[in-house]
This record gives structure tokens, sequence and C-alpha cells, in this order.
């Protein structure tokens, strides 16, 4: 980045200075969904075209880029701003997940897909939210484990594959 | 491996020759299911401890390896040794499938499970497996594609991510 700046114009490096000191003034967390946002609400949560009973929780804003470029979801979003983590000292108590709970207890949510990540954090908070969201009425989901795509059975770990084979789908 | 010979004593060079030799002489497909072995019927199929109505398909024996590695399986393997690759010019009547389909055709198995790599030439050998074998009376699975274990979201490819959101598995 360094090396861009020196090169750049110095309008250009003015620009660029700006807009960096904007960012934190003028995006915030979206009150419903905490994804970045320069409104009060963001573009997903205030969309009309967006299933408005399904939420997909991640846990940072930027899981949310990588499910939109899927371009297979089409429903809202719920983002933790975290997860727990035994190794930093953070619980599920500290986790920022009661706009969630209250959304669910309403009635309003048929389906929830969990989608933190499938590492030793991700899981223990998607085992938590399970714990706390089953007790109402709603359908839990969580991101399928598997083999993924493009790849060679023989370059995937232990752990993975025998997940896919445990999981394996049925065709006929 | 040019350094590591020149390294040796001559004795475990001569060892190693011979070895090499024996190699080719001694191990053949084995005569059920074409993976590796110094018998006629490789360990795996002998073995009275495996379930004997469960096929695994793989494309080579190394994949029987990785799959052995997870200990989450216990059913029967058959090779293929190869896959379809139209770029190869290799199709579906060019796989070596023929004693597969006889021994589903007999009724002996109940489950076959494709295991064939999750990429295209992988994929186009599961769909003529199942083709070819879907005809008779035995479930036929593939194993799960999803997002790898220990992996974090924002780094999985776009389709595989669309494939696990797809795929997606109810936890309550």
């Amino acid at each position: 980045m360094a090396f861009y700046i020196l090169k750049i114009p110095p309008k250009e490096v003015e620009e660029l200075a700006r807009r960096i000191e904007e960012v934190q003034k003028f995006i915030k967390p979206c009150s419903l969904c905490n994804n970045f946002s320069t409104e009060e609400i963001c573009s997903l949560c205030a969309s009309p075209k967006r299933e408005k009973d399904v939420i997909c929780v991640v846990e940072e804003p930027k899981d949310i880029l990588a499910i939109e470029k899927t371009g297979q979801y089409d429903g809202l979003y719920y983002c933790l701003l975290g997860s727990i983590s035994p190794m930093e000292g953070i619980d599920g108590e500290d986790l920022n997940i009661h706009k969630l709970v209250k959304r669910v207890a309403s009635g309003e949510i048929k389906e929830i897909i969990i989608s933190t990540d499938p590492d030793n954090d991700g899981e223990l908070t998607a085992q938590f939210l399970i714990q706390k969201l089953s007790v109402y009425k709603v359908k839990i989901y969580r991101l399928a484990i598997g083999i993924p795509l493009g790849t060679q059975i023989e370059y995937i770990d232990s752990a993975t594959l025998g997940k896919a084979l445990m999981d394996r789908k049925p065709v006929s």
C-alpha cells in the first residue's frame, strides 16, 4: 500500500485520506443484523426482494459477502460480530445474540441457517446457538460439511472425508 | 531420490533395486475390486470383518488409502482405475465397471457409495455410474459436498459454499 500511495497523484492521496476518515464516521452496524451499513438499516435488511422469514447467522460481515457471491441465498442475515473463543476468554454470554433471539421468539422467523466457520470456535458457537434457539418454533440448519468441489479425494483431510462419508447423500 | 540413492550404503541400493523390480512382479490388481494386492484377492475383500453388501466406488487405489485413514468405513471397495475424461478421450464405455455391475445385478449389494473425485471428470463418472446402476435394486449414495472442516467461510470458493447452503443439514 505504501508503494501505491507514493505513486498516485497528490489529489488522489487527499481523496484516499478523506475516504479513510469517512469509513468510521459514516459506516455503522445495521440496527437489525449488525452488517456494515451507511444507513440505520442495511440494504439487505431493507430490500423487499429478500425472504423475511429466513435468517443466515454468520460471524463477520465479510462472511455475508462470501455468501452473497454464491447467488444461492435470498433470505436475511444476522451477524454475530465474533464467535465463542475459549482461547480468548469469549463465551456464549458475551455473544451478540439478543436481537436475534428476540426476533426468533416473536415467531416471525421460520428458518435459521447457522453459517459460523467450520472450525472449533465456530462449532462451539453453533452449538450454543442451537441450544438457545431450539426452544422456539423455528427450523435450524447448519451448512453442509463435506468435500469441497474441484478437489481430489486423496488430498482431503481425514476428518472432512470421514464426515463426508457419514453424511453421504442418497442419489437414487 | 537421486541424492538419497547416492548417500545410502551399496547393500541398500541393491535391496532397493530388487524391491522396485518386485513391485510389478508381485503386486497385481485384486480380481474382485482392482485394488493393488499381492494375492489374487486383496486383504480388504478377503477380510471377514468388512460389511459385504456395501461397496465404495473410487477412481484409484490411493483413494482407498485416504478413506481407510478416516476410520469411518467398514464396507468393501471397487476401484475403477480411472475416470471418464472427455479431455483424454475416455468415455463411460472405456470404464472398468463390468465386475461392479455384475455384482450389483446379482442382488448381493445393498448400498453403493460413489466416491469419485468432486471435480468435472469425477462428476461425469458418478453420473454415468448412477445411470448404469440405478436400474438395479441398490441404494446409491454420493459423498457429501460441502465446506471442509477447519476452514473459514470467507475463504471457501463460491461453488462449494453455494452447494453447502443448498445441502444444509437440519440440526433441530
